[in-house]
């Protein structure tokens, strides 16, 4: 039994309805489903953890909820505090794109840029939360924002009554992880649909774990850095995501950017990059269905600078 | 009796089954939902008329199918000329956009660009139609487009469970006389919901025709232009849209702008100008709903450069 549970995503489920969009799936071809949580409240699932973690902290301190981020779970914390009119802190590493400090502002956060890479961010927020007393909602490693997150695969078997498999980007593991939690057929995380975890090669969190066995510091670069840019896999996400019911497959830069296009010129969906990774193990052959499988992918972040959907 | 009814719309939702996609909703605010027509194949709701005008026909001439559009409808026809394996011939106006006539090119369509607007190009392409004996298939005022176009309202219902009121924008009327049509709750299209047809202040067919009791021409000019740019409402659309289950609303230019970002920020959405009118008469108070009234809103084109849709 795993830390997080299939119940824990449905106890979520339950807390965060009505604070997150219920996103939609659409059927592109014959078998084919892409889940469109791209669409999501500030443009990524993270607002489903980012919800759960503070919803279940009971009543939060004044100093309010500190998050470091890559960009989309500092925009998913921002908003769920701005919805529950607490204060935010975010830290973020210098690789943030402009797009998603400009939407923190937006949100009415307060930011701090620093530190190369999330990692850094991370440890910078770590300190000041232990100075503030403010709740600490991590991007990944936390078992509210593990089962918030798979709330996702709990809609997607709803909308779909189910698929044989699922498509899905690893970063730091908790949306994954929370996926296949989610997706499970009972409380064990062993039955449920295959998981086909996704990561660009540049960033082999996962696959890098799952060689060694355990969690491994990892080199972070390439178009899903902002996004995707943890340098090690989640303990949490690595518990559920070791199992047999999940292969890891990783694929280059220059197919996650050929995903990216062909979603916007086929599917006038605007996603970033790392949404469009997973999308780019199938377009590309990293991960080939066998006839007649149905096939289900997470589209899962669209905090992008549209101005680049069809030129990078 | 109109000419075009409930069952027409039925049986082109038969026919075109596994050529069109059938576009999710989303329920973005309680009681609100978005249609997300922008999100089917060639990028708007055409192609479900064009592709039930062919499939109508039975075998098709070696000429193939021709056409004359703004832009969408040709997009639409060129798609599904290609998909039935036809050759598809395209008259557009000299107001379309590169991105359109650029996608027409992709999808292997003859393009001839002539005529400042519509109605000019439509003629042209009447009297090439004569020569040649190819399919014409019409923009908006042909029976077989206006029961394609109305598949729309049917999934609207079917995926919501029926709403209160639909918005939707119109140009020539093909789409708004389908989706009234379609959402019909029996043969007679004046029981259902109460239909929202929004036009720019600027094109105003449907308006100018509903105080002249009759289809009327009217000045082409505005975003809207290389979409919404008929001069005169459809005659069979008008048979529909005379009725009192419509309401006819104007939105000016800067509301439509306005509407357009808005999606994007707010639900990353990538519409065109004329996607996002109808969105616009909700967003500027042009039609205020009552406390408790649910609504959808058709969300109905994404051709345009995704580049401006933070700029422009």
């Amino acid at each position: 039994m795993t830390t997080v549970t299939h119940a824990h995503v449905q106890e979520a489920a339950r807390r965060i309805a009505g604070h997150v969009l219920r996103t939609p799936v659409i059927e592109v071809s014959p078998g084919l489903v892409l889940k469109l949580e791209l669409l999501q409240h500030s443009g990524s699932f993270k607002v489903r953890g980012a919800f759960n973690r503070m919803l279940s902290a009971g009543e939060l301190p004044d100093s309010g909820v500190i998050a470091a981020s890559g960009g989309n779970h500092g925009l998913a914390v921002a908003f769920a505090a701005r919805a529950l009119g607490v204060r935010a802190e975010i830290f973020v590493p210098e690789v943030t794109s402009p797009v998603k400090v400009a939407g923190l502002k937006a949100l009415g956060a307060h930011i701090t840029q620093t530190g190369a890479i999330y990692s850094e961010a991370a440890d910078a927020a770590a300190k000041r939360a232990a100075e503030t007393g403010a709740l600490s909602v991590h991007a990944y490693d936390q078992a509210e924002v593990v089962a918030g997150q798979g709330t996702t695969g709990l809609e997607l078997v709803e909308q779909t009554g189910g698929v044989d498999t699922v498509l899905v980007a690893v970063g730091g593991g908790g949306f994954a992880a929370g996926i296949t939690l989610g997706t499970a057929g009972s409380s064990s995380a062993s039955s449920g649909p295959r998981i086909v975890a996704v990561e660009p090669e540049l960033i082999p969190t996962l696959h890098a774990a799952r060689q060694a066995g355990e969690p491994v510091r990892v080199d972070v670069s390439g178009v899903g850095a902002d996004a995707l840019g943890a340098s090690k896999i989640g303990g949490l996400a690595f518990e559920v995501l070791a199992g047999p019911r999940v292969e890891s497959v990783l694929v280059p830069d220059e197919a996650i950017v050929a995903a990216r296009r062909t979603l916007w010129e086929r599917h006038r969906l605007a996603a970033e990059h790392a949404g469009a990774a997973a999308y780019a193990a199938l377009l590309s052959g990293a991960y080939r269905p066998a006839e007649g499988e149905r096939v289900a992918v997470v589209v899962c972040g669209s905090n992008t600078d549209p101005a680049t959907l069809t030129t990078g």
